[in-house]
């Protein structure tokens, strides 16, 4: 059946995304502030400067009055950059339908209060946390508007909600969607993981090899894991779709910010000298942050990210960064593994 | 404390891991059946047909002779192709000190019995399986022994035997060893791994992208996992440096050899041209085969392993296969999740 779908904002995720509704018969409102850009989506079916290229179906039309994208739609899915999530609800707020369905895709906590993103939409929206969807995994932007195979994940902790996303998502033709009940756990493990990626290009750029990078992701996901289990996540959410699956490509691509300032980074770049070079934003080094506070917070051992934050803010050369991880005392893989399953999640 | 240890056989795995003991000062012999193989290790230090140009340091001497390499080592460390396993277990055996510890780095199953490589040494050295050390993780040779930083795990069901092993290998510079009890999960996940990869260049092949392949390797991992937690094993390991890690290294390298005859298969050759342009073992298509039978055996649905296996011997379409794995009803990833977890490893 066909829906009236809401999606805020227009960046090359939420455009993406907007095909897959629209390949699916929904009508999709795409919210931009920008009026340029809204006209060139409806007249041309191009949005340029985040997918150029890439022609866009008639059932997605441009707006910039939150009005017209909102009201009567039975869902809305939110794709701002996370420090933009809350005013974007704050201004979707008055016009949204009670009952619409609350879809976000956006990693990344919000900065200083390092709210989870759902909880953000929760107190803008004046809705209850476990209505709330969220969707993440392994997604290239770029490969899904060209509608490559694609596998994602949408979590709910009303399972309902998430079938509802599940079903306006869904193709045979190219996106598949699974369902899962761990909220909590999607959303760190996407906020989380471009910490690793970070890591990846630094291992890269020193000139280590396949096994150190895979062992970095491996550790990585074990201490993102242990993070999560403590925020509330179910571990095995880690080994999952928006767990390992996004981990392994955001690691693997040469294309991620995350890793290009890392392997910048591994060449004694200065850190800022490397975010002027990038000129955007760089996740992971917020995210980085974001997670030795986390750990603090949550008493759970982050060696990776450590090492990462004293290379990072603290001056530490990533020689010895290396050099420090390699050289911890003996472990013992399973006690780490097991630590993180006195779980509520694997002992309900 | 320098140990006499000894490594059968001197393919690339045996002389890299011989490299590691050498180098953190054991006394290795390295035994080979080929008298011309074992006079160029001893004269020149190489091993040029699988290690070209790696110098090989003094601490390693290579014998013919069983006896001499076997008898008074403190530690075997049995490497050969799963195929010879048995073969040179029985020859090993007259020689063997009854307290030598038994070490093996082999991936694969033997072949018609599906036994797993400890339960081969433990009938044809007559010693208990639980004493049996598995190493393994994510390690290309070429990069230990050229001394990249590298991270495996030794695992044993009796863990003072995995600890012995780690103070082996394990050194400073490049060797990073964690243990792990659960010898069946390190054993199942190197074996079934390279299906994923022989999957992993099929999806490269069809010109696939990368959220395709990721979601492939995070598909995988899970129902290797449940046959893994089938056959005895803690899903948790395969999150671990002999389950993920392991499949990152395999799949993304265009390197391995199951992704190259993934791909040749992806352009409509028949499997025999294959083999026959490939001029050797093909692990991803003998394990397969394999997978395909303890799937029926432990009464476990592997979706990837079934359509692979439909392609290789039934003669079905790539495309169709993929289109088969799109198409499937709509799914609860954390279900299958958590049907592995009702296993005696998380509930114990």
């Amino acid at each position: 059946m066909a829906h009236k779908i809401a999606v805020l904002v227009a960046g090359s995720w939420g455009t993406a995304l907007s095909r897959v509704l629209a390949d699916n018969g929904h009508e999709v409102k795409l919210w931009t502030r920008n009026p340029e850009q809204a006209e060139r989506i409806n007249s041309e079916h191009l949005n340029e400067k985040f997918l150029p290229g890439a022609l866009l179906p008639e059932g997605i039309t441009a707006t910039t009055s939150m009005e017209e994208a909102v009201s009567d739609a039975v869902a809305v899915l939110f794709v701002a950059p996370s420090s933009a999530m809350r005013e974007v609800a704050r201004q979707a707020a008055p016009h949204l339908h009670k009952d619409a369905l609350v879809i976000h895709a956006t990693k990344g906590f919000e900065s200083e209060s390092l709210k989870r993103m759902s909880t953000v939409l929760s107190e803008e929206l004046g809705r209850p946390e476990n209505r709330i969807v969220v969707l993440s995994g392994p997604s290239h932007a770029e490969e899904v508007v060209n509608r490559l195979p694609t596998t994602i994940v949408v979590a709910s902790q009303e399972i309902s909600c998430a079938e509802s996303a599940q079903d306006l998502f869904m193709n045979e033709a190219y996106f598949r969607v699974y369902t899962n009940p761990d909220l909590i756990g999607v959303e760190t493990s996407g906020a989380i993981k471009n910490i690793i990626a970070l890591g990846a290009g630094l291992s890269d750029g020193l000139g280590f090899g396949d096994n150190a990078k895979a062992a970095l992701i491996t550790r990585g996901l074990a201490e993102i894991s242990r993070l999560g289990a403590a925020m509330g996540a179910n571990p095995l959410t880690f080994a999952g779709l928006a767990g390992v699956g996004d981990l392994i490509v955001t690691c693997t691509s040469r294309h991620s910010r995350n890793w290009r300032a890392g392997s910048m980074l591994s060449q004694g770049l200065p850190l800022a000298e490397v975010l002027e070079r990038m000129g955007m934003v760089v996740e992971g080094v917020r995210t980085t942050k974001a997670a030795y506070v986390l750990a603090d917070r949550y008493k759970v051992e982050m060696p990776i990210t450590n090492q990462l934050h004293s290379v990072l803010f603290e001056g530490k050369s990533p020689e010895q960064a290396v050099g420090a991880l390699m050289g911890r005392v003996r472990t013992h893989e399973i006690e780490e593994i097991a630590s993180a399953s006195r779980n509520k999640w694997l002992n309900g």
